[in-house]
């Protein structure tokens, strides 16, 4: 039993865009226990594609694929996999009303195209889409009479190449149907510990006797700003992974004491609302260099209307004036970024909202506007609260970029007003 | 003439990185017109590997692989290689006094482990690495008395799995040698037309002859509320490619009018930006469900401060009305989610901080708070002007979740306001 991974789209052969579904399925398939031995790419062309499917048809069990699905004429994958094994296709009257159904609810007039999606190899199962128009499918071709040899069992499942359809399709329906199958082999459990303000490789050095662990496995990796370490133990059951997880977690957190902000689906912005409710307090911004940057991370936190008041985007200086009160003889004598503005900013973000918390940053994103005092990268964070206020600069390296500096900056103000708040 | 690349790494299969090296060798070999029909991972097992090596060369003229060249056991590229070939490795003194050197100038001992990587296949040439101790190798096997067909001059070229390593040895050495071989044939050139506020399959039916030219290429892609339609040509030089694109860019353009908004790096908050610059006019904005992603989106584009101004995150109701002057009775009357809030707001950003537009959002990210009457997804849009005021209901699926719905608001308001500034 083992599962291989085809990735369809001329767009992967060009490079426009990285294989992120690849990897995110070999995630899933080795959370789940599942062995792994191959993935491909291949492009938007029938013969390469009907080859490749015949050739993993004939070394593994399993066949994931992604891409293909949609209602162009270059999306061939449930035709190519027709083809592949010799069948017609089917159309299914019920994903065709699915489809109209679901488009004439945004408002869209169904093209004819869309009706291709409908069609499914003859004997397929529907593996559905709850969040797209593209349905895709759960089959185990016929082997009788195929002029090439099948895995016994060998089973195809296709999905689309957009991942929030791909994902959704995959929890809902195909990581059960692994289950049921008894595909899923042993279980898997994992814990994602996340870490700001330490970089990978001492955080790697800090735990390289974790590293070389063999079950639970130990693996860091660095995002931006971010950095997590991924904990995985197999074991018999769910409940005995997880007691081979504990004692590992529990020495990682204290070795790393507060650098670890939280676990799993946990954000920076997510943690700092959670310890404000618990506060009953709540929050306020005012944003220069991250433009609403900031707001934008704190409202992605479902219910963060309970804490999360608002703020002001004070990226123009007669905003920081009139919005936030920020005094003209402050910006002149100081300049904008600088720490006397910041702290106008968070005490005028608190006094305009009557929030308990005022956060504030004011930097230079780039590429322009730097100097040799006050270099790109170079931005100023104010905290100000129910005890007074404080302002400190941050260095950014400029290498990397402006969206690189404005993530970077909202991270490190949510986890400053964590540090604080604990 | 075709290639295939091939990366090696157990940590690809269990999904422990993203493979980025597979798209950076995509780009490369798209930029210099070798045609790519296919992609592979194996992990670190010597059989498997062999095996799709085997294969690729029956398929392929040229095999690029990444990953397996380190001094490890589970290094077994170069090994597997031979092996695959059936002739013996044979140590190059050369480079083993290169490594030696290199890694006593970082300071570090030797280890004989170290030594393994001065074996190369028999008959390969080194393909030097400038950055790191393991070298590829340029190879083109001899197929006499192989039990295997190869095609006729499949030549693999190897490359380490570090980024860096692999980026530095293919600009250095294997760029040159393809031209020099003459396997570059012609070059690409892209384009890359986007498009808001039409869905894929209908801009693929609108296109359908178009999509079905050969040269150039036009292939249509969805992004979350963005389509795209890339464009590549193929010629002998990269101005003979930019004439092929021309008419079929213009013809696309003439089809579709308005709803293409740029191309290549534009993005809708560039294409804004510009626009105003252009008029020498100043935007702010009121973000109640948005939070602040607008104004994200906007600073986002380098020189935005030229434009935009800032504004306010009107989350709760009282800032609302305290910052943007939306009188109480209005909210109590119309709620908040509603044309006169949307419009208040509008109108009170412009006041507020003196831009000549001011845009509003006010409306139901979900997943709680919505209601038969205003249900999530929701979103009242407000753009104000120096001619007046409008506002609109929209409706989102509520289906693909908040950040999905934030996202398209976003992308929904600067497309209204880019038409309204056309």
């Amino acid at each position: 039993m083992s599962a291989e991974i085809l990735c369809i789209g001329t767009e992967l052969l060009l490079g426009n865009i990285t294989n992120g579904n690849a990897r995110w399925l070999a995630e899933q398939l080795a959370a789940l226990g599942v062995p792994h031995h191959r993935q491909g790419v291949v492009g938007d062309n029938r013969e390469r594609l009907i080859q490749a499917v015949r050739e993993a048809a004939g070394r593994c069990r399993l066949l994931i694929t992604t891409g293909g699905l949609g209602p162009t004429p270059d999306d061939l994958t449930t035709e190519a996999m027709a083809e592949a094994f010799g069948v017609p296709l089917v159309e299914h009257p019920q994903i065709w009303a699915e489809i109209q159904a679901r488009i004439s609810a945004r408002g869209r007039a169904c093209a004819p195209s869309n009706r291709r999606q409908a069609f499914l190899p003859q004997g397929a199962r529907v593996l559905p889409n709850p969040t797209g128009t593209a349905p895709g499918i759960i089959w185990s071709p016929d082997p009788t009479g195929l002029p090439f040899a099948l895995q016994p069992g060998f089973t195809v499942l296709t999905f689309p190449g957009v991942p929030s359809e791909m994902q959704a399709m995959w929890a809902a329906t195909a990581a059960p149907w692994l289950r049921e199958a008894g595909l899923a082999a042993g279980v898997f459990a994992s814990r994602l510990l996340r870490f700001w303000g330490v970089a990978e490789s001492s955080l790697a050095e800090q735990m390289a006797d974790l590293l070389a662990l063999d079950n639970p496995t130990v693996a860091p990796y660095a995002g931006a700003g971010e950095v997590k370490l991924r904990l995985t133990a197999r074991a018999g059951s769910t409940a005995e992974a997880q007691l081979l997880l504990a004692p590992v977690e529990a020495e990682i957190r204290s070795r790393t004491g507060a650098a670890c902000f939280g676990a799993d689906a946990d954000s920076l912005a997510s943690v700092v609302l959670e310890q404000l409710r618990q506060r009953g307090e709540t929050l306020a911004v005012a944003e220069s260099c991250t433009g609403g940057g900031l707001g934008a991370a704190l409202v992605a936190v479902p219910g963060a209307s309970e804490v999360f008041l608002g703020g002001v985007i004070a990226y123009a200086n007669s905003v920081k004036q009139q919005q936030l009160g920020v005094p003209a003889a402050l910006l002149e004598s100081h300049g904008a970024v600088s720490d006397p503005v910041a702290l106008a900013m968070a005490e005028g973000a608190r006094r305009a909202t009557g929030a308990t918390w005022g956060v504030a940053v004011t930097g230079i994103a780039g590429p322009g506007g730097g100097s040799g005092a006050k270099p790109v990268g170079l931005v100023h964070i104010a905290i100000a609260g129910p005890d007074g206020s404080s302002s400190e600069a941050v260095h950014f390296s400029a290498s990397r970029g402006r969206t690189w500096i404005q993530t970077l900056t909202v991270g490190e103000v949510l986890n400053r007003l964590r540090l604080q708040l604990r």
